[in-house]
Parts: structure tokens; sequence; C-alpha cells
């Protein structure tokens, strides 16, 4: 069995808050071994303070020109955008689809409006949230004296598939991806191209306790026998140069 | 909490096998009000018989160059393939994606050797994984008195990311979809463009359990709030009209 644990009564997070700290002090009870933590990507923006007020922002002609083709989108939230942004994917539809520093290939580069304080504020990505999943890590194993795999999740859009799903762009203390291809079925056929995304499947399921509208910023996932390694969200990433899809 | 629960205990199932009945049967305990059910592609796909031996099957000349072109893949799977295949999306670097007759776009259609007889018969997607997610939904109901939602998954890989998750392919009895864009945040902030893949992100918290090699074909989730409703994995498909990525 595995259980998925909502942390909660976690205090509204600043910027410069020990983010790690606070999950740490709000873990009910005694860690397990096997325990792991997936921390969603708003409280940690804000703990970085990963956050752009509108109103400090001065848009480029270009972002102009791209906020009106999309049907009148705001100017300073796209500058925002062009700002994390490394290659634009697609711009149609009044969607724009970039490819962050990171790598990572979202919707709005992931700068988004909601549950900060009103539209009057974006919050934006982790610079590097591998990194930042580590420093929750080191937190919560000084306060906790247990070591503990930690995910960042964010809601992703896909190709293909309506709705949004929650993947890892930052992960520490796990395999990201677990590897079957040396492994044979039970009837001997030896599996090929078997590359189970399991940061993402750990993601995606605690993406079930992570309403937009419920204050549970972070989950625990208990019994869940992952593959313990140092992991990085980078190798989900596809090389560019084996991507059809680019 | 949420508790994903292995179902265990399931013979190895047969074309013509009553899988609802044995899914029934292996449910160990009492069925909990908000119980949902993840069944794996794999064992829908024996018990309706969905399965074709490489042997059985003549290549065409076109399905003899695409193997060849993919750099020696067998003429017969591809040929299955292509039997499956509404639309080719991209051949390149040795994979096929294709849309399916039911809609989805995957790698090879689907179609799959492992987990069968060792490599000599493809197991294909359900015709109708909907139909197959009412059929055990109605044949449970039957056995144990409760009626519970069920979702048909399998693993697909997706562009940008590395990795394959499990994704519903088949849903009755809940929302594949649920609809925030008329909520606000706690800031009062109106969400937008919040639709979040629900029955997507129950297949990939079962994905956790349904390891290659384990003899898990089956999940039971227990407290996760679902949103009732007829359902259908169809919701989860992009409109090809919308889809910048088509």
């Amino acid at each position: 069995m595995i259980q998925l644990l909502p942390v909660t009564g976690i205090p509204e997070v600043k910027p410069g808050d020990a983010l790690g700290e606070l999950i740490a002090r709000a873990l009910a009870g005694p860690l397990h071994p096997g325990d792991l933590l997936v921390v969603a990507q708003k409280v940690v923006s804000k703990s970085e303070g990963r956050l752009a007020r509108l109103d400090s922002v001065q848009p480029s002609q270009f972002a102009a020109n791209v906020a009106k083709r999309l049907g009148g989108k705001d100017a300073r939230l796209v500058e925002i955008i062009l700002r994390e942004t490394k290659r634009i994917v697609r711009m149609d539809g009044g969607v724009l689809i970039v490819e962050t520093h990171q790598g990572f290939v979202c919707a709005n580069g992931g700068v988004d409006l909601s549950n900060v304080d009103g539209g009057a504020t974006a919050s934006l990505l982790p610079v590097n949230a591998d990194r930042s999943a580590a420093d929750i890590a080191r937190a919560v194993e000084a306060a906790k004296g247990v070591s503990l795999p930690v995910i960042i999740s964010d809601t992703f859009g896909r190709p293909w598939r309506e709705g949004l799903v929650d993947v890892a762009i930052g992960v520490h203390g796990l395999a990201a991806l677990r590897d079957y291809r040396e492994q044979s079925d039970p009837h001997g056929y030896k599996l090929r191209a078997t590359l189970v995304a399991e940061a993402d499947q750990l993601a995606a399921a605690a993406g079930l306790l992570f309403r937009k509208n419920a204050q549970v910023p972070a989950c625990l996932i208990r019994g869940f026998d992952f593959q313990a390694g140092e992991g990085a969200a980078q190798h989900l990433l596809r090389d560019p140069e084996h991507d059809l899809f680019r």
C-alpha cells in the first residue's frame, strides 16, 4: 500500500522564509523509512522570492506585440514570461508555450498569477528546482534527523491531451527515471524502451492533494520503494537531438 | 489521506475471462464509499481477446518499408500497428508515433509484445476502453453490491519529457477532467485555464503500483473525492482544431 499524506498547517509563505523548516515543523508524527516528500512549486517560488510585480515591469515592443497577438494578454505579464524564456515553442490561439532557461517546455514559462496576491504579482519557477529540492531535504534532515527525497512539482499542460497534470521540476534523493530495459517480463520477454518517469508519477499522485483552493502545499508519500540516487529533474528533459517533437 | 491499494491474486487472464468478476473476487475486504478502481490495460486487452499473433500476419509492402526505415523493426509488428492507426504522427529515429482509431496519440499505437507470451503475440488497446471500464464497473457492482468508478490505464511516452507515465485510456463513473475555471483562489484571483486531468493523475498514481514485473494489474484508490459523472477518456483528447501540436 502507498499512502499520500497531506502536509497541512504550513503558514502563508513569504520571501526569505525557511521553507524546509516550516515543512519539517508541519510534518506530524515520526517519519518512516522510505518516506518521500513532494512540495508544490508555488510555495517554493514564494520562499525563494521568485516573484515579479506586474507594475514593476516595462514591456518591450516585442512583448507588446506578442500580447496583442495572443488576444489581449497583459503585456507586462508577457514581458515577465519572455525573461524566463530560452526559446518560444509555439505562440498561437492565445497560448504561449516556451522552453524555460532550465529546459522545461510549458505554457507561459511557468509564470502564474494565481495564489499570490490576487493578480498584481506573478510567481516564477525556481531558478534551479533541483537545488530547491536539495535545500528542503537538508533542512528537513537537520530538523528531523531523517534524510528523505524531495520532489518539487508543478502543473503542466501536454500536447494531444486535455487538462493539466503535475510533473516534477525538481528532484533530489531519488532516481527521476527507473530503467527496466535490462529486465525480462514473467514470460521471459526482454523489455525494451521501458524507462518509467517515476518522479513524474509521484508528482501526479501528490497532485491529487494539491487542489488549487486547498491549503496543501506539500505531500508525504509513504510506502513507495523508490530507487535512491542523487536524482535531478534535468534527467526528465528529453535530449533535443532525440526529440521528434521539437 | 489517499491510499493506493494493490489488487493482487488475480490469476493469469485469458481471452473470454470475465475480468470484472476476477477483480471483484480479488478485492479483499469491504469497499468504502468513494473507492475507485484503476485497471492496467494489459489484462483488459487479454480478457477481451485483443491479441494478435505475429505469425498470423502478412505484412503489406508499406509495413515492410516502414519496418526497414525504423531500423529493422519486425514488419509483422508494424503491420499490426498500422491496422490500429488512423494517422501517422511521426516516424523517425526508430519510433512510430500514431493516432489510434480511438484518438490516442502514442508510440506503436499501444501495440506491445511484453507480458503476453514471450514475444510471439502482441496485445492491442481495447477497441473502446470507456466501454471496458463500464463493463468492469458493472461486474464489480453485481458481485459486491457497490458502484465504483473505473479507469483503464496505459503507459505512454510524452513529447519533451523522458520516460513513460500512466494515463487514462478508459474512464467510467467519474469526471475525467475537473474544471476550476469558475473558481477563485484564496486571494480572490479568478482562476483561468485550470482544467485538471484528474483521471490521468489517478492513472499515474496507480502506475506507482503497476510495475512491469509485478503481478499487480489493478489498484484500488481510497480517500480521493473524485467528481462523479458518466466520464469518458474521450474527454481527455484534445480537439484537433485547438491543438497547437498537431
